[in-house]
């Protein structure tokens, strides 16, 4: 994994893919899909995201008010559909959807080792916690896979249907 | 415009789409672009959005409490982008940037005609504008174009550069 700008972590998260969510709770590692994410400022990069109570993770991210956003690319659809099927409440899921934790630098919560990016995040609010389940972080330290070239990524309609990155249009623009 | 079951809203937004957000001030319609949203809640479909301060659109977001969010497939791409590089502090930008306002139901920003979706919001939790200008909304009415079949859209990396839709996974999976 190499060192990602955080002046450019918005450019990973604002086009809207499937990321997973890491947490460890008291030195237990979990994971979690989640689709509802969105950038709220560029530098430092704040995101928010919804996490609802009804998984296992959001007591974990109460708790220690600490993740990891990671990306996977397309080639992970099926073990991003089973991750977002399964509780992790009495199983190591990372075992059962076979992917790799890796330590982090600056939270407990772990790396992905298959995916394109990883985004370590501190909650920095909790305001819309109690009612929403909306929190918002910190991106405090970013990394990519300089092997994983220009992946594609998911991106979740419901029930396991997903759109692909297609192509690209480059238009001339000032908007960041 | 066909109506559309609020129960659906969702699978319109989380894939991440750019959308437009429509603002009324005082009769005056302005619209502008707009990726910074995600889905709070499925049903009263709820979700948040980062509505920059020094956009024209803010106080007319904060003060009317209402906007319209329509989404544009990728056809749409060059005025996409003119939207989010023009202010319409002092100019018509619907005449400018060549899109059509069509009168809504139930709040008084505009739908848009050439978009194959619109949802019209009401702000409902505004605690978080002063800090994040994050608003919290409620799709209280939703449209879909039944001429426009598998629109494709557009996911914004940064400058000018959208990610189009591309194939898409269908996997076997319980998720929402």
């Amino acid at each position: 994994m190499q060192e990602l700008q955080l002046s450019d972590v918005y450019s990973l998260l604002e086009p809207g893919p499937v990321v997973l969510l890491t947490t460890a709770d008291q030195g237990k590692l979990n994971l979690m899909t989640l689709s509802w994410h969105m950038m709220v400022e560029f530098e430092p990069p704040l995101l928010a995201c919804v996490v609802s109570s009804d998984d296992y993770s959001f007591a974990a991210l109460r708790a220690s008010r600490e993740c990891v956003i990671a990306l996977p690319a397309s080639a992970l659809a099926t073990k991003v559909v089973q991750a977002g099927n399964v509780s992790g409440r009495n199983i190591d899921k990372f075992a059962l959807v076979g992917l790799t934790p890796l330590p982090a630098l600056r939270v407990a919560a772990p790396l992905i080792a298959e995916c394109f990016a990883n985004l370590e995040c501190k909650v920095v609010d909790s305001r819309l916690v109690n009612k929403y389940n909306l929190f918002v972080m910190e991106v405090v330290q970013a990394w990519i896979d300089p092997t994983q070239q220009n992946p594609k990524t998911l991106h979740h309609q419901g029930y396991g249907r997903f759109i692909v990155d297609g192509d690209i249009i480059e238009l001339s623009s000032k908007m960041r």
